[in-house]
């Protein structure tokens, strides 16, 4: 173990908590965040992400600190920020850049600075690099030295986790490279892939999301299709996944930090290079309107069924972007919300992750983690939390009036508790 | 075993001769194909597809006939004609229609019609039973009965066989589906999956092989991305593809009588109902192309190594639509050799799996299955034949001039014998 090393992690959500933590394990880390708020919080002990256990949490060696004197003393630093889209969908490397300008301020001669956060090929270099070298006044490859690790976090998975996923590891030169190997070595357990570049490493992450999400818009197309055919989509995918190499995607909402919004970032530098990606940019227009859609549909039944929109009571079943998890982050059932809203309709949530205490814009839903019978003409089953599939389905078909629509977004209940599904 | 059946099976192509000779080893069966030249070929234990093996077609007791009279007999009836696309990637439905109106002359009385060739979902429906109605002037579903069970069969491939695949089957009715497993139960050891209607089982094998154009479309579409970035794009997917759920696809050309040609049923069909299916066109519009992007790749290669294109002389390795396998249907290596030949280049073609005597339209290229050294300016490795993964990469070299383009579009060649790939 390289005992010189002096190691701090910049930016403690979903992943740089993980990894501060699967490092303090090993060696002393300065875990640094922003929020101020948060820091309290992992000092308490508390991990409002839900990643990593409170006694795990109460016991790791990592300094939490929100003053960034703590970081004096580190030469080696991993930026775990995040990269989100802005309102255009267009990268927003705000926090990238903050937190360059950061480290800028704490290099020294021979640090290294490997970034996680995921960007498009080239941004290291470009974006970062420069930041760094005005900040520090030092010169890149020459004083100091970056790397590229995408990191492969799946929030709420306690199956692939960190130590468990091969690591591909990128560095400016190939000392720096066998360095940042060797640091990792300390905590990955499922082996290290060393890309031969840094655009490389960037655009292997890129495009892992980028196929994921073009496959669920594929899924999504083909339910579209399949609803003017009148034919049941998850009766078509249960024929065509007894082929050995069909893939098993399902219809569904792309929210989240990741899927949706990592490929708008290969998009956005394909677009600067001239070149139009009409296959990915068709997926993410796709996958962007399908809560849309789903509004639509469940309206559409609603008025089939003689409930008058505009007095309806309406309950949807989750509320975050993924089930078993907390993360709110991009998840599209807020714009399910914001469309039947704007029909008139009244929507309750039920979210068993958030309570009032959270403080969420609803944006005019209430939260109700405790329907009460014959209370709604409609349910959106959004989200197939497990405390739902738990539930005793005609319990849920019990929160509805005599008549009703049911609309199951995630083929979660059986037939006779549903009326239509994506 | 119902003795009551007596099977015909119409067309002996890659999908109806397997399926004919594994019947052949339980029942009875008459092989119908129209082609008289096929006919003559199987009686004399020639499968030019390569599918079956010479012996076990010499001891088949299936009945290879090219008169129609043969079918006099039979009740039973599985159509496996080709459902290829015109030029305008519409649906030929054509040989589906005439070989409805063959079956329709000889169906009587409660016979069962089953087709497998790839159709969009509503096809056997609209299009078939309509045929068999007015040829037999029988009623359907009450007279006869028909089914729909997607073929499966990968040609070339000698894993994933018939009976070692799961099949779907349907049928118009309950009673005429029950009949249907059964007789498929015969010989496929793999499971049954009773699909709950006709439109279900069209429909997931249509799928199928959209999934997988889609996904050939997208690594096409990074790959000429990444060009634009200047990243190996074999680089990428081996890092990416260390990610547990990466799904391995690889650029290329995407030919043949399935992949490229399937999805243009559905979105036939989606557009017939007025949906623009937009993902699955965009794929399809992309992987058409990659041809005339490989060829541009190639002529700009040429050109930047100060080697005058006009007096070019070119050898291309393969060009069947896939590894070895002499399928030659819709491949797209055709659409390479037209580029190149338009260009003024001369080509020749060196395709282990094809000889003088085939006389295939080379559009103007030459076969040369016996290349000499020191002869080209450039080689294009477009099909990944076993045979050339048998050759010494260094013999390849040498068939080239000192300046030269190898242009690697299978990642077969170690990269001193390479100058650029897809």
């Amino acid at each position: 173990m390289n005992q010189d090393i002096k190691l701090g992690i910049i930016g403690l959500g979903y992943v740089g908590l993980p990894l501060a933590v699967a490092f303090g394990k090993v060696r002393d880390v300065v875990g640094y965040d922003v929020n101020q708020e948060r820091i309290s919080e992992l000092q308490k002990g508390i991990d409002k992400t839900n990643e990593i256990d409170n006694k795990i949490l109460d016991n790791t060696s990592v300094k939490f600190t929100n003053d960034e004197k703590s970081l004096d003393n580190c030469n080696f630093f991993i930026v775990t920020v995040p990269t989100p889209i802005d309102d255009n969908c267009n990268p927003d490397l705000s926090y990238l850049e903050s937190a360059s300008r950061l480290v800028g301020r704490h290099i020294k001669i021979n640090s290294i600075i490997v970034y996680e956060s995921t960007v498009y090929p080239g941004a290291t270099e470009e974006i970062c690099v420069p930041i760094l070298e005005e900040i520090s006044g030092l010169k890149f490859n020459d004083d100091f030295f970056v790397g590229y690790s995408p990191e492969r976090i799946n929030p709420g998975d306690k199956v692939h986790t960190l130590d468990k996923l091969v690591k591909v590891v990128s560095g400016s030169n190939k000392k720096t490279t066998n360095v940042i190997n060797d640091l990792y070595k300390e905590i990955i357990h499922a082996g290290i892939h060393v890309a031969e570049s840094i655009k490389v490493a960037e655009a292997a992450k890129v495009i892992e999301n980028t196929q994921r999400d073009l496959n669920i818009a594929l899924i999504n197309e083909l339910s579209l299709i399949f609803k003017k055919m009148d034919i049941d989509t998850y009766s078509v995918l249960d024929a065509a996944k007894t082929k050995w190499n069909f893939l098993d995607f399902r219809p569904g909402l792309v929210g989240g930090h990741c899927i949706g919004v990592d490929p708008y970032y290969l998009t956005f530098k394909a677009q600067q290079l001239k070149y139009k990606p009409e296959i990915i940019l068709a997926g993410r227009k796709l996958n962007d309107s399908m809560a849309k859609n789903v509004s639509s549909f469940f309206i559409e039944a609603l008025n089939k069924n003689d409930i008058d929109v505009t007095k309806s009571r309406i309950l949807i079943l989750g509320l975050t972007f993924k089930e078993n998890c907390p993360d709110l982050r991009n998840s599209k059932v807020f714009d399910i919300v914001k469309e039947l809203i704007n029909n008139d309709i009244n929507v309750d949530i039920y979210e068993p992750n958030v309570s009032m205490e959270d403080k969420i814009d609803l944006l005019g839903a209430m939260l109700n983690n405790n329907p009460q019978q014959n209370t709604y003409d409609g349910i959106i089953l959004a989200v197939a939390h497990d405390e739902f599939s738990k539930l005793d389905p005609n319990e849920i078909v019990s929160w509805c009036k005599e008549k009703r629509v049911i609309y199951d977004l995630k083929n979660a209940l059986p037939s006779f508790a549903k009326d239509i599904s994506l």
